[in-house]
Formats: C-alpha cells, structure tokens, sequence
C-alpha cells in the first residue's frame, strides 16, 4: 500500500515536486541506490513498461523488424571508427578497463551508449547482396550514458531503457522511406496507445545524432512548460556503411554502401512524459492498455454477507477474463482506504461490490479518466465497464491534445518570444536557418532567453514570412523555440 | 534463407560439431562479435527466448514475483560485504573504473555477476514489518561473468541474459518451501512447456552458490554425455540480510533479520539446452509454444493457378489464426527448397498447398515431431492440425524422457564409476559424505576419473548401501557423479 497522506502538491502549481512525489509516493522508482545517476524502478512502473516494451516490438515485428541480441560492452577500436560520432559520444562513455582482481584489459571496452559501433560490424558480415535488403533488426536494451546533468526518475538516468532498429537499405530513397515509417510507427504506438501528443522537428544541423544526415526527434511538452525529446529517428546515410564496411552487390553486380537509418525509443522516458502528461493532482492516470491492473473491484465485507459478496466479486472478474481484473479482499484496510490508493496508483475502473448493492441489484463504478462514480445496474455492469473501456484512452488523448496545443504560440520578436518561453510555451518563429549557418542565433536564445531551438515541423511546409527574429538577417526556416530539460 | 548444404554431422556420432553447425547454419548465434567471449543472437533463437522470458515471468508472477529494474552497475563496497560472495564471484567480475575521456570514478563499480548485493540494500529500505513480507521480486536482465572456459553460444559466454527472482520471509520454513516451490516452478515451465527433463540435485557443500547455506540445482544431460546445470535456486538464509540490514519488525514488535532466497534460470542457457535435446540431424525441433512460426504453409506457385492457390492459403491461415502462421511466397526458391529450410529451422507443422491439391481437395502435411508426411481431406485440415498440435510437445517430451533415463546409471566400485562415466552416464553411487568433509573424495573424482559430483537427489530420499566408491569409508550420502561442461 502506498503512502496514507497522498499527492500534498497540486500539480500546476510545482510541477517538479508533484512528480517527484508521484514517483516516490507511488512506489514507482527509488533515487536511494548508492551509484549517482542509477536508479531502480518499482514493480508499479516495470509493470507497464512491459506492455509498453511489447506494443513497441509488436509494431516493429509487424513491419518486418527481427528481435536481436548484441554484447553490450564496444571495443574502443570499434567506438573510435566514425569520428563525429566518437566525438559526440566519448564524454558519456562508462569503461570497462579490468577483471577480477585487477587484471587489466588490452583494449577499454565501453558500455555501450548506442549500439551502431556494435552492430553494423556484423551487419558487414552478413550483408552480401541487394537480395539480404531491406536489413531491419532491433534490439530491446539499456544503454548507459555518464550524464552530468540532475537524475529524474524516468526522464534522465546514466542507464536507461529503450528500443533501438537498424536499418540498412539499398538506396537512400528507402532510407528516407523509413525515417517516415519510424514516426509513423511512434503515432501509432505512443500517440494512439499511450495518448502523447508530439510533433516530429527535423533537428538543426548543430543538435543532430553524432553521425546523422539528419535527426528527427518528437517532442513533447510538459506541464512545466518545458520541451521534452521523446524518440528520434536518424537518417545515417552511407556515414557509418562506409568505416564498417556495411556493402551489398547490386543487381548490376557492382558493389555498393548500404544506406543504414535507426531509431530509438526511449521506453522509460517514455513512461515519464505519460505519467507526467496524463496525471493529475490525486496521482498517476493510466492508459487503459498499459495499467497493471485494468479493473479493481472492491468488496466491502462484513461476517456474514462476506461469502455472498466475494461469490458476486468472482462472477463479475469472470464475466470481465480478458482484462486484467483484481479483488481486493486485503482485511487490513478499509474500502475507503483502497479507493484513495487505487486512485492514486491510476487504476483506470473500480467496481465497489458491498452487501446494499447486492440487495439494490446495482453497483458503484468509479473511473478514473473523468473522476466520476455512477451507481450501475447489475444487467448493464458489463456492458457499462466495456463502454468506459473503449472510451477510456481516447478521453486521456483528448484531454492531453488540448493541453499540447494550448502550449504552441508565437512570436514575432525577441521580448514576445521571451515572454512566450517565460511563459513555457513551444514557440513558433522566423529564423535565419536549421542549417549549420544558423548556429550561432541559436546560441544566442540558449544565452539570453535559456530557449532550445527545436527545429522546423516534419509534418508539414512553413515558410518564414520575414527575418530573422534574433539577427533579423533573412529568414530561411521556421523553427520552434522552448525551454528545454 | 539458411545455407543450402544443412547440417553434414549426424548428432550422435560428433555432438559438438552438430552443434555448432546448428548454431551458425541456422544462424542462431555468431561468434564473431571482436569482444572475447562475446556473442551475437540473431533472430530466429531471439524470437524463442523472448517466448521462454514470458513463459518464466508469468509463471513468477502467478506466484507472487513482481517485476523491478535495478542498476547494471554495483559499488564494490557492496560487493564486499558478504564474505564468501565476494570470495566466490571476484575472479568473474568486470569492473568499470573510468568513465569519459579516462576519469577515473573514486570507487571501482561491478558488473552485475548477480544482484544480491544490488539488491538487498534497497530491500533494507523497503522491509519495514512483518506486513511486508513475504516479499517476492524478479528481474530480467544480463549478467556479465569473466569466464575462462571456452565460449559455446548459449551455453557459456561471458554476459547472459537470465532471470533472478529474491524473495524475503519472516521463518527459514518459509523460505524452504519457497527453494520447493522454485523447483515446481522450474518444472511448470521448463520441463512441462519446453520439454526439458531435469533432477534437482543439493549440491555438495563446496560446490554451492557463494553465499548460499544450501544450492538447489537442476541437471540435464546432454548428448555429448555430459551434464549440465539448468535453473538453481539458493537458501541464502540470514547470510545476506545480516551484512545488508534486511530486518522487519515481527508480530511481536522484535526486529529479526528476514530469510532470503534466490532463485536463477538462465533463459539463453536453458535455450541451448533445449535445442541440443530436441535437435535431430535435419536440424532444430522446437516446442510447440517457442517456435517463432508454428505453422508454414508453402503454395506451388504456377502463373495460372496461383491466385487461388494463394486464396486457399489464406484460407487456411484466417483458420488458424490463434497461431503464429506464414505463407511463404518467395519465388526466388523452391517448395522443396523451402521444406528442407523449415524443417531444418525446426517450425513445427508445413502444410502444402498445389493446384493438384485444389482438385484433390486434400493437403500433404509435415509434422517435424514425428518427420513425417501425411496427406489430409481438406474437410479435416483444421481438426488434424490442432490434434497435432496437441501432440507435439507432448512427443518431444517422450523423447527427451527416455534419453534422459537412459543415461542414468549405477556403480559399485572406482572402475565401473569410470567405465559409466566415459559412457557419458550420471551415475549413482554411495559417498562418504555431501557436506565438506566429502570433499577430498570429490577432488579425487575430478582429478582420476574427470567426474563431477553433482550432490543428493532432492525429489527422492535414497540411503547408502555400502561404503564411499572412493575411500571406502562409511558413505552417508548417495551422490550422482558425471563429466560436466
């Protein structure tokens, strides 16, 4: 049972606080473990990151990836053979430098941070002609970086948990293709399941992957009012085919660098910006497909109706086998105890199951997307339950949509665009370029306004309607601005 | 597709060959990641283990076990606390020691080898009452151990991917029922649905787990006449909760130390174990439940008749849609190149689909538990399909039985012990003692006859009847002794 006083903070009103007690009081994650930056995570969270881990695989299988499996520990030699990307990955890296009692290693081994260096070495070996293309494998994993910026639960950690693929195909055509596909797929599992809202930036050329042509990245927004980077796709091109040796034979014969793309999702942070987005100040709200537990039924149980109520409890969790349905008959707490903490834990449905109601032939059903308890009748309970499962997620998309587009705004200068990001807003704005020439405006918005240039809008053409709003030099691309984690 | 030649080495005549052709020609595993002792897992042995994760956690789950993530990285204080462990798993441990462009981190930290010491320090925070107990968590994860033995995929490597369950009581009588209730578990999952026959054995004393007051550990024997140790369960008693501060308050309000246990299959050996039973000369049998397709259908595909060919595949496959089905239309290869690819691969069940089989209305069927072809009215298609299908584990547990049995055997005396050994038996034999003092006889066992002793049955009592087979002195034990890995 979690903790009796509940959520005390509401949660526009500290947002960190409420989700450091959401975090906390919910039993989801522990910051005590003794290494900085490690931390563990309870059964409460593990549980949907599971299902979460499961619908990202199913989407990913269902368009042809192949699960896989690769060593977590990179040679250095291997790390070393793309320079942008050893360059941007070498002050994150943990290394392994020795065994047993202090036996050195020839060669630092480092964890991986991101597994191309591991990977597209044996790609190279097993790759040999236009026929083995598409190549697409993924692998569930963690990855360690040695972040320097403050632990949050879910949201930044030096071990986290995510999904890569890898792709190789035989002309970057395809590759683009894919890139498409892989927003695509993060609609349809972490929009449409998960009900995070997001839009994909094309990264500016100063933000991208270590190694990529391009990154395109989906962010979110906070109740905080800041940006939040959820999974990206990075259009590698031939950057990394090339030092690994990733080749095929074309129809032609001829031999050819394959054209590779990957893609991450970062499954706990994920499960951050979900419990951050669709909590409210009583606890956790949880998708429907993702709670540990879908149903509670409550039964209120005095001596001598307690058999007849249990035995009504039962047939209900029957009646309801393909949902994940619990009965609560733990003595030591009371009903109005368990509501509370079930509310808390964001179990989407109770059903209250007490000797009045077997009497009156009609139940209580809390549900927790819309906080409403309504008495049902027996004959329509089960009609009634599904009815608020099919609606349930939806009404969680529904509410976190306008939230989403209530944080998009504009701005024409730099005190409106400083008043917007004060604002915590996701700022739309002239700008000289996404291109590396562009650098040095954004540089600017980190230093006077603590705003994180974003990128320009993947899913649809914005052209700039005047200058720059920084340098007022002509304006190239529409970007957005936030203050970022 | 797999390579055209098949396996070329019959599995009795040169096992380790057979196996290691199953694993690279069914592309199962590569060895040639460039991190010694370091493997690669491709798809087709991943989708498998993924399937025996679940079947274990569910398993775990309806007992109880709940799923946590804790950290990959342990300070080496925390290894160091318990004596005996740390003697025990030192040599095995990776340690990261810098981080960066070569930081050094003030304190050494350790790949997981296992996770008790990860653990128990944050069980010592959770534990408060005796309320909160039993408590019973899993996790899924990696291991990394420095191995010095030769690398086998599956078998040995120096990281693998198992899972730990730890589970804390208020009584060591609670704590044994649980190390039974592991063994049950064990054979729920790993006997019943994989088919994979076992004895648990109480190891000797100086052959149990680092730590542990008692290792339970189930045995298999391989082809090659070998035994090998499959998932073992550990009576950690009070010896970790005391350096770990494990302490709840009991019914009286006295604080006691809880009585741990822990308990460790290891999905990716028990899947090498699997194949190398089920495994024929053809190639892979798999259970039922693991294999990543259960049923292929392969048309003949002409330009005239294709269409309805491909309809009645279809067809076929809506039907049996609970299971994971594929038609196969590559045209790049022949239906009987294709046969001899599935078969090898070890799906279960191939059903052919021609033009003549239209007009026949009847389908040739191919079951790999029993390799053999039927054909089939096409108005019992689906019926004989599912009774196979009922079947299938069933005869590959019949199988795997009777060859475990047949290895099992007696000796009187030194000689037969070393006659039955080199048959590649596990051979039953009196011994002076399981506890420490046997030890002298078990290192001559090792030394003289290449023998290991694997310890007492624990699903059956058997008393001595004669004295030591090796010093001759009073036998207090009737151990099992065989070549192992």
């Amino acid at each position: 049972m979690s903790k009796d006083e509940g959520i005390t903070v509401k949660k526009n009103d500290d947002f960190s606080e409420w989700y450091s007690q959401i975090c906390s009081k919910i039993e989801l994650a522990d910051l005590r473990y003794n290494v900085k930056g490690f931390v563990v995570y309870r059964y409460w969270s593990v549980k949907s990151m599971k299902k979460m881990y499961v619908l990202f695989e199913e989407a990913l299988e269902r368009k042809g990836h192949k699960p896989y499996i690769f060593p977590s520990l990179i040679p250095e030699s291997n790390f070393k053979m793309e320079a942008s990307h050893v360059e941007g990955f070498t002050p994150e890296v943990f290394w392994v430098t020795e065994h047993g009692a202090g036996e050195k290693f020839e060669e630092k081994l480092a964890l991986r941070p991101t597994s191309e260096t591991a990977m597209y070495q044996m790609y190279s070996l097993w790759i040999r002609s236009y026929n083995d293309l598409p190549f697409k494998a993924y692998q569930s994993c963690q990855v360690w970086r040695y972040e320097g910026k403050a632990t949050r639960p879910f949201f930044r950690g030096r071990e986290f948990y995510w999904i890569e693929a890898h792709d190789v195909f035989s002309s970057l055509k395809e590759a683009e293709a894919q890139v498409k596909d892989d927003m695509e797929t993060t609609k349809e599992v972490m929009y449409e399941k998960f009900g995070i809202p997001f839009i994909f930036f094309e990264r500016p050329q100063w933000d991208k992957f270590a190694g990529a042509i391009n990154t395109y990245a989906a962010d979110t927004m906070m109740p905080s009012g800041r940006v939040l980077q959820l999974p990206s796709t990075h259009l590698l091109g031939q950057n990394f085919s090339k030092p690994f040796n990733v080749q095929f034979k074309d129809k032609e014969g001829k031999m050819q660098y394959g054209y590779i793309t990957c893609y991450g999702p970062a499954i706990s942070r994920i499960y951050g910006a979900m419990i951050a987005i669709h909590g409210d100040d009583k606890g956790l709200i949880l998708p429907f497909e993702l709670a540990p537990i879908q149903v509670v039924i409550v039964p209120f149980m005095f001596a001598d109706t307690k058999e007849k109520v249990l035995e009504k409890c039962n047939h209900i969790k029957k009646e309801l086998h393909d949902f994940a349905v619990e009965i609560d008959i733990n003595e030591n707490y009371s009903p109005g105890y368990k509501f509370h903490d079930y509310e808390m834990k964001g179990v989407p449905i109770r059903i209250e199951v007490g000797p009045k109601d077997l009497e009156k032939k009609q139940f209580n059903v809390f549900r927790r997307d819309l906080n409403k308890k309504e008495a049902v009748k027996e004959e329509d309970l089960i009609r009634e339950i599904k009815k608020i499962i099919s609606e349930f997620t939806n009404n969680l998309k529904k509410k976190a949509d306008d939230f989403f587009k209530s944080t998009i705004s504009e701005a024409k200068d730099k005190e409106e665009l400083k008043r917007e990001l004060d604002k915590g807003k996701l700022v739309k704005c002239n700008f000289c370029s996404n291109e590396m020439k562009g650098v040095k405006c954004a540089e600017t918005v980190e230093k006077d306004l603590q705003g994180n240039v974003r990128g320009i809008r993947h899913d649809k053409v914005e052209k700039p309607n005047g200058n720059c709003i920084i340098c007022n030099g002509k304006a190239e691309a529409v970007v957005y601005i936030a203050k970022s984690y």
